[in-house]
This record gives C-alpha cells, structure tokens and sequence, in this order.
C-alpha cells in the first residue's frame, strides 16, 4: 500500500498523521478545530488548513477519517456499522467522500432491545488488536462516555457505554458534593481514589455511594483536597464494580493520565490490564487502510 | 398532654400545626421561610410571625421543631442521635431552646466506616410507625435524597441516603440527555416509566443505562414526550435494583405524587407497597411530645 493520511476528527479537536507504508507515524499534526467549531459545509476547508500540503503532495494516497467528523453533526454522516464487526465489514462500510477520501463508520449494537454506539473508539480497538496482535479480549476507553468493547474471533462483539466521565463532571460540577470540593482537582490522592474505589465496590450503586462524599466531609473524616481523588475512585468503582470480572488481561487505551488511573483501579481489583495511547488510533487507520487498498 | 405546637422547618418552606391531646390536627400554616431564607439569629421573629398567636394563646403548651432547623446552618445545631434510635433515644436528645421549645435530632448511622445522616425524615418514620401501629418494617421517604430506613423493635436500626432526586436533576439539566428532552417534564407516561424500571433492574448500574437515554432518542425508538418519565423510571429503577428486596410491604411516606410513583415502581418489581403523606410528620411530631410530657 502507499502511504496514509489519517484523520482523528472529534468534537473539541482534530488530529492528523501521515503514515508509512509500514505503519510508521512520519509526520504528526493537532487543530483545535474539533467539530463543533466547523459551520456545515466547512470541512473540507478546514482540512486543507491542516494538512493540505500533504494531500497535494502525494494525490494518490488514501485518506481516512474517524472519529465524530462521521456523525449526523460531522463531514458527512457515515451510517453505523453493525457489530459483529470486523476489518472486512469496517472496510465494506466506509463512507467515501470522493476517490481518496473516506470517513471510517462508528459501530452499534443492540442489549435487550435498546441500541448503543461508539464513534471513534471502533478505530482505536482495531489499531489495539493489530499493536497487540490480539483477536480476543476485553478492552475499556474511558472518557466522558467510557466504552467496554469485547472481541472475539477477530471482530468486534457487543460494547457497552458508561457515562463515567460526565456523571464525575456533574456531581463535580452541578451537584450537593461541589459545595465541600476544592475548585481545583489536583493531583491525584491514591490512598482516597482507592477509598474511593472500595465504596463503590460494596455501596452496589453510584446513587448511594456518592453521598458519602458529603457524610465524610461533614463528619471531617477527609480533608478537602482528597475529594475529587475519592470521588473518581467512587465513579470509576462503579464501572469496574458492575462489568462482569475479565479473566485475561484487559486493555485499557487512552490518554496516559486516564488510562493509568483505570489500570491502577483494576489492580486494586485483582484484574491484570495493559495500557495503550494515541499510538492505537494511527495504527487502526493504517491497519484499515491495508485492507482496503489489499 | 396539652396541645402541641408542631413546627417542621425545611430548607425551602416552614409549615406549623396545633395538634390536640388525642393527636387531631386542629390547624395548619405554611410559609415560605424555609432555613436559607432566615438570617442568623432570626429564627425566633420568624416562628412568631408564622404562629406566635398560638404560642402567646397557651404559653405551658410545648413546642417541637424537626427539620433542618436543627443543622449547622439552622437555628440551634441539634447533633445527630445514633442508631439504633427510638422514641426514648430522641426524647433523651431534644435540643431544648427554652423551657416549652426544643428541636428534634436527626440521625446517624455508620456503614463500613463510613457515616449516613437524616435530619427530619426520623419524625415521618416515627410517626409512620405510631399511625400505623408498626415496630417492624422498611420505610423508604423519596425525595432529592431519598432515605431507606430498617425498623426492628419499634427503633430505627439503620438507613441508607440514595441521591436520587438530585441524579435525575443533573442529567435531566444538565448532562448530555437534557439537549434531546422536551422543556417540561408533562405528565408521567406510565409505559415509559416502566420501560426505565426495566432497563434499570437489567443494566447493574445507571452509568450504564442513562445512555439509552441518550440511543433510544437517536434511533427514534421513543418519542421525545415520554423521555423524562422513562428517566425517572432509570433513576427509580435503579435505587430499587440496589435494595435488598423487601419481604413485608415497604411504606412510602412523602408527597402523594413522589410516593404514588414509587409504589407503583414497587409493585412492578413485585414488592408490595403503602403510601403515607404530610400526616406522618404531624403525627411524629405527637408522638415524640407525648413521650417526653408523659
């Protein structure tokens, strides 16, 4: 295959890379023209700004695009892709702007009659599986809507999405628990996220366990500056508390920060993880792009 | 006993009852004065201006205020009484302003180190228990927090703060649900309530199920009127699916709406229910006087 240029567009920022046949990174580029701040029709302009250079240079190189670029507010809605899925029907269901140009399709899939989605995310599972060499497995993106994405066989099964990043932001943010909160997060307290964590195990629902927050700032059982800790430990808790126990390791892939808390709450689960960052995006696109251009 | 002048003063209103002897109601007010409207030092002017002619009429009369009238940022701090707590525990703790007027405790209890409090919900389980002739049971009072409380031996063992009226504010305000929800609430939809009660008892955990929420109205799958009800049913649902499940009728004791919703949320999960309102408190209220006056 020739070279790639790949595009991880989201709703606050827009990442490119332009990568080698063998799936080295060459060059890498950041805007903070996330979505949100293109007005319609925009896009292609807004590209151009970012990486236009490269797209001259080389005409025939594939571009590939994920990330909420696909979505009905993004470029141009890339409809889901239904799981299972794999790189073949990720492939078959690329969304192609024009002769170079695709946007990569998010996934959904179906519990009990209610459907769920992920855009994004689908990318970074495919470039951990390919990094890792893995076609089995649990893997976990945590972020405002953390994903928990199980593969067998190759292809993507089912996923699961938990608001974990917006209900910390909210109860943070918005509710009783900001009035005894310190304005600034700070570094992280391991001894009160692990408290933290704990509560949630055997609290059995965030409902309940977050009013703890306040009884123990009430009753001064912790000082103010380890609260954010605890109550990151209280909502991560709850996601780790209600999964179902992995039996292999599980992969966690995300910003350092956020991925080393998660790996560090499921150690203290008992659960083995192993940590992957940026570098799955590129490499999902590039794994993507080798089998299109096969 | 003499007549007693009942006062149950909130954090957003003050409501105050002559009850008779033999516990009748004779008469009833409201004010909005609730705690965070009354200056310090200013809780005495505005008790007279809301009942000072009964006090004045019958001077040997006693006088009880429950409610957060009693909290630090009240009148007098009345400190919590610990479980297990009956009517000869929160006799033995009335914070006593002047010889006829004294302010109810509320409660504490400790889970797994951790501390749970109530400040004036103890007087509607206890006069829940006098109304209904019952030392036994689980009483649960709804509400932005609402309070599960275990009765054994005609004393409360323990109880539990589930946050649940403030969770359903934050994501009905304030979280990514709110951009696809209609402006008012409107009346329940019965159906959608009960489809949130189920996704709540099968999803472990409401970080998982509010996004479906968020899915069902991307797919079209539930017309944007029925939204907040099938929030209130995750929310519900989910404080319902962490109980253990109850083998004698659970009573609800709150306004008639709030309660009528959570009995009906019990009956869906099979429990069966009792509905109770304002009367408890004035009841409680009795109850607790003619102890200490006896």
């Amino acid at each position: 295959m020739k070279a790639l240029v790949a595009v991880d567009w989201g709703t606050s920022s827009l990442r490119v890379a332009r990568i080698g046949e063998d799936g080295t990174v060459l060059e890498e580029r950041g805007n903070p023209r996330g979505i949100l701040t293109v007005p319609a029709g925009g896009f292609p302009q807004v590209l151009d700004e970012t990486c236009g250079d490269w797209l001259r240079q080389a005409p025939g190189e594939l571009c590939l695009v994920s990330g909420m670029a696909g979505s009905r507010q993004g470029w141009v809605e890339a409809p889901y892709c239904a799981c299972p899925a794999g790189f073949g029907e990720i492939g078959a269901h690329l969304q192609w702007i024009d002769a170079r140009t695709a946007i990569v399709p998010g996934l959904s899939c179906e519990h009990d009659g209610v459907p769920d989605v992920l855009r994004g995310e689908e990318v970074q599972v495919f470039g951990a599986m390919s990094l890792l060499d893995q076609t089995e497995g649990l893997f976990v993106l945590p972020g405002t809507h953390s994903k928990w994405v199980r593969v067998e066989g190759g292809r993507v099964q089912s996923f699961s999405t938990w608001m974990s990043g917006e209900f910390y932001a909210l109860l943070r943010q918005h509710s009783i628990l900001a009035r005894t909160l310190p304005a600034e997060d700070g570094p992280l307290d391991e001894d009160a996220f692990r408290q933290g964590l704990a509560q949630a195990a055997g609290s059995g629902s965030l409902l309940r366990a977050a009013f703890s927050a306040r009884t123990l700032s009430l009753f001064d059982r912790m000082p103010a500056a380890g609260m954010p800790s605890y109550l990151s430990g209280l909502v991560i808790g709850e996601e780790l508390r209600a999964q179902p126990r992995a039996a292999s390791p599980v992969t966690v892939i995300g910003s350092a920060t956020l991925a080393q808390r998660y790996a560090s709450a499921l150690t203290w689960q008992g659960t083995a993880s192993r940590c992957l960052g940026a570098e799955a995006t590129w490499r999902g696109l590039w794994r993507i792009a080798r089998g299109v251009q096969a």
